[in-house]
């Protein structure tokens, strides 16, 4: 069957304020590295004060993952809430610039187009604070049932299970999904979100997902283990295919029966590890729709992520077709 | 004698919005490639539509060359307007995060903060498209004669020719100067600039310039000839100090009776040479600022544009200091 969108993705929409930090500053702004935590519009002004000269670049984690899929030529949806502001209007400008069909309606009133504040270490760890704005604001009315239904793919964010009427569109792109025959990916997004809803990511994957996506943290966190190999084994047992990514030592790939553990893509220097998890997604779900076996999958999804950690930024800043598919 | 300020610096505050763009949109969009064009804010909001997915930072040359004085473990100050917007915060935040001395007024009412629309083609190159924005609005009232009697070096931007109270600011800065003792940096900004204000770019060099900053484009421009030694010997019959930079060829130095050439630092690949010359300027006159002989200010520029031009973004994204002075 052909559709028109090789991945519809729901998710917070968001734009990255990105710095370089010490390990430090981290320590001094309680921040815990790696991770990402939630703060408010106040905490949000005082640690950007003391964060040092920044890039702003459109992000929220699904945005980066369609953004992939279009720069890796495949078809993209996307379905995120901004405010009509300045923000608002860079990253609508942006999943847009980069092919991704986006008609979400701004937040008329309230709050501002949310914000994550990323401090990146010298050793390209990312750390990430985010004032979600607007983005919690995305609720069932904003969520097309024409979009999930031309999709082959639909994605969802982990992070959406923090805001009551996020979580809400995202139940409703699921029934609609279920009801139109598609198959449903999704990423547990954070290990700390998958300790505040590890029930309901649990009962969520076993009965309506079948793509999942997790790092080495996050699915250790689902399934309260050290045992990497174990809790991927544990994630395949409740979806036909789950990847878990191990940074520098590459993904396992877990689906048809057997686990692959599938190499990175050895890269010079990290600058800034911000958008690898997401564009591994866009690599993998591009190779998903386009029918390739797994392992092709996860190749394509190591050289997206392969690609943007080499720069400040989530998204990758050169053709990933060509990268992927050299002439 | 000892001062506050190694470098104040003064030119139009703007914030960049940096795309990858074709050799054929440049073509499309009549852009003149290398170069800056003022455009007004409907045409901006017209070519950003069609640009690319882009990144957003702090630019402005002059604002770019002071924050990379500070990133060289120098102390800068800086005057320019920006707007009480968001992009406005995101100026004052970055020059202010990277140790720069900096308290000029918002604009309270008027246009927005300026901005940049960065086209960035394949070879690195860029080609620029500013909305001045608030940053004309800067004024004589705006240049406190503190700063410009605390500072070794005032740097001066040849955009400000293009706004009249930009241009009376300019010239106040230069009174306060010659007043102060103070030496004074000009750079010419581009080659259209030269075209339209040879002129007076000519009789303010002979006048009141100690140290020139051009590129061969530039000086070749303000002289009217095809010859680039040439030119170079004719601007610094005019100043102290003449400093050629030549892209990849690195610059020519002229000063003390004699002109020098001094290699660029080879960069395995060039991303994107946005503040290229706005970082040798930064190099060049911390080196000037701290006493040490042209060849020498000349490898901290070449230094300095060599880290600039391997990511987006006019500014050092890495600690100047520690590239030019390992341990």
């Amino acid at each position: 069957m052909a559709h028109a969108y090789d991945v519809a993705a729901i998710g917070n929409a968001i734009v990255d304020v990105i710095a370089p930090a010490s390990d430090d500053f981290l320590k001094a702004e309680d921040l815990a590295k790696g991770g990402m935590g939630l703060i408010d519009e106040e905490r949000a002004h005082a640690l950007y004060a003391r964060m040092a000269q920044g890039v702003e670049a459109s992000g929220g984690s699904a945005a980066n993952t369609v953004a992939g899929v279009a720069s890796l030529g495949g078809k993209g949806a996307y379905i995120g809430k901004v405010a009509k502001d300045l923000l608002g209007e860079v990253f609508v400008h942006d999943i847009r610039a980069i092919g991704v069909a986006f008609d979400t309606a701004p937040l008329e009133t309230g709050p501002a187009t949310a914000r994550c504040l990323i401090n990146v270490t010298p050793d390209g760890q990312r750390t990430m604070s985010t004032f979600l704005g607007a983005s919690v604001a995305l609720s069932p009315e904003d969520v097309s049932a024409s979009v999930i239904a031309a999709a082959n793919l639909i994605y969802l964010e982990g992070y959406l299970f923090d805001a009551p009427s996020a979580r809400a569109a995202f139940s409703k792109a699921t029934s609609l999904a279920r009801g139109a025959g598609r198959r449903i990916a999704l990423t547990l997004s954070d290990s700390f979100v998958v300790e505040r809803h590890r029930a309901g990511l649990l009962a969520f994957i076993e009965t309506d997902v079948d793509v999942v996506f997790a790092n080495a943290a996050e699915v250790t966190a689902l399934f309260e283990t050290d045992d990497v190999d174990a809790a991927s084994a544990a994630l395949a047992a409740r979806a036909a295919v789950a990847a878990v990514t191990c940074g520098a030592q590459g993904s396992i790939v877990l689906g048809e029966g057997r686990a692959e553990r599938v190499p990175a893509v050895p890269v010079e220097r990290v600058i800034d590890t911000t958008g690898a998890g997401d564009q591994y997604a866009a690599g993998f779900l591009f190779g998903l729709a386009r029918r390739q076996p797994l392992a092709e999958c996860a190749r394509l999804g190591h050289i997206a992520a392969g690609e943007v950690i080499t720069h400040y930024g989530p998204r990758p800043q050169t053709s990933l077709k060509a990268l992927a598919f050299p002439a």
